[in-house]
């Protein structure tokens, strides 16, 4: 089968890191242009901006966005309105309209748009959906902890509005509870504690319930090291289920369960290429909307200033 | 045809000058009982509780709910357990996940939601919609002002999160600019202007696009009077459009368009009656979304403290 032409846009970390590792493994992709205000990619044509790539590039079959959030909302129109399939990076907008109105765009124009969640495809998120889907379950605790100096280091953009602050780390936690909790959440109350110089919060506790009333207890903090943690704990009737680093290692009642090794750029990738052979969108805004929430419904309590 | 037998949960202001006469007037519902804390209607029996009612009347086919924002997650939860199919009142919840989870406990139990937006009913909303849908639009400016010691006097809850604050008859508008634009609009930034002792805005300045990348300047303020101004300018190449009075009032180029006299509640539940026949439910939370963007995004300043 052919493979499919694509376009990265935004070479950061997270597309060194991850993206292009991913898009070279895989067979059925071909990274043919990039576009970075900075960077250049070795190998692919490379362009200063989406437009000018689009200009030059009409054989793209489809572009992937890696950008920061700000920008990706006018990348994204600008993809589509140029009839390309395109992947969002995580979040995938600064804010919940913006994905609406892409949906819309690519729902009319018949393209793919995907709104990707790298954290879903930890390696023991499905087995951890899949052992939930039969439990009575009790309670929900969801520990998502780092620290800010190591993990964004000199990122000014994450404490502007629609930079997200804590929400950033903290919203691949709801990304996964979203997906493996049988019941859909609400969210009930939010606190978020916000450094007194900046605008986005470094912490945050909030409070979810399920349609049967289950209780999602949720703690996000900027302040916490030197080891990340990163974890949810899910109590039922029969035991309870741990899902840590990230969703990478899973128990239940303490005992391991064996996962397979597909990770979660090479299966974001993969997915993307099913849906754009079945001319499929995957569009699911759910964690981006209990962040929304979290500041629509949010108790500010201003904390110490943060200086880097 | 038999009639709808339904309930109504939360006799305040709005019960009182708009529910309870639209359903009386309306020969297609019986309205069989109400649930208020404090207050009773006449002729009807009369709970304290939705839980009470609903074991009491297990013959209710349906349930409105007019109570303020934040209980009403609890109350549509319950109704929809019950199997009763239910309307909203607006803001369909305190947040927009409790939107989202309703809707697939609706779905899944074959049940009518409404999530009701009363200001899409008033009277040239519709023929507002009719006109644009053809006209090239090149920007627009919405000015939703009044005095909120006029208009939601003693209403402390107004002012803590969940109540929205200005948003509550801004939403208004935004329930009517989602509905008559011919595209999908996302927020690009927003400015909350927040009293010195309250929690939520006493105005707001928003900038939103449009998917074909047009501007929409939304301009919220409750330190407006004595006159409130609820109006609405779409300039298209053609001319200009203007909905004021709340949507009740449309004029292009200046010459006032004639239209029809049914009111915004009456309308509201003989559409949630032909819901309930068809089986179907209508979910529209993209005005609410536009609430919760503009918290997210939003920049906060702090203004003169609020003094009732």
């Amino acid at each position: 089968m052919k493979k499919i032409s694509i376009a990265l846009i935004g070479i950061g970390k997270i597309a060194r890191d991850q993206h292009l590792p991913a898009i070279a493994a895989d067979p059925r992709f071909e990274l043919v242009a990039c576009a970075s205000r900075n960077a250049t990619v070795e190998g692919v044509r490379n362009y200063p901006t989406l437009d000018a790539l689009l200009e030059a590039e009409p054989g793209i079959e489809a572009v992937s966005l890696s950008a920061p959030p700000l920008p990706r909302f006018d990348q994204a129109r600008l993809a589509l309105s140029a009839g390309k399939h395109v992947m969002l990076e995580k979040p995938p907008g600064a804010c919940l309209s913006e994905v609406g109105a892409l949906d819309e765009m690519a729902r009319a124009a018949g393209l793919t748009l995907f709104t990707s969640w790298h954290s879903r495809h930890a390696l023991g998120v499905e087995a951890a959906r899949t052992w939930l889907a039969t439990q009575d379950i009790r309670h929900v605790h969801v520990r998502w902890k780092e620290d800010v100096r190591r993990w964004h280091p000199g990122q000014a953009w994450i404490w502007e509005p629609g930079g997200l602050g804590v929400f950033d780390p903290g919203i691949n936690a709801l990304s996964i509870v979203t997906r493996i909790l049988p019941r859909e959440v609400a969210l009930a109350s939010s606190t978020l504690k916000v450094p007194a110089n900046k605008h986005m919060p470094i912490a945050a506790d909030l409070e979810l319930r399920d349609t049967a009333g289950v209780r999602v207890q949720v703690e996000f903090d900027w302040r916490h090291g030197p080891q990340e943690l990163w974890e949810i704990e899910v109590r039922t009737a029969d035991g309870t289920l741990l899902l840590s680093q990230g969703g990478n290692r899973l128990t239940i009642d303490e005992r391991e369960v064996a996962l397979g090794a597909v990770h979660e750029y090479p299966s974001l990738y993969s997915h993307w290429h099913d849906l754009i052979r079945r001319s499929e969108r995957d569009v699911d805004a759910r964690p981006l909307t209990l962040v929304a929430d979290a500041f629509l419904l949010g108790k500010r309590e201003t904390v110490e200033a943060f200086v880097e």
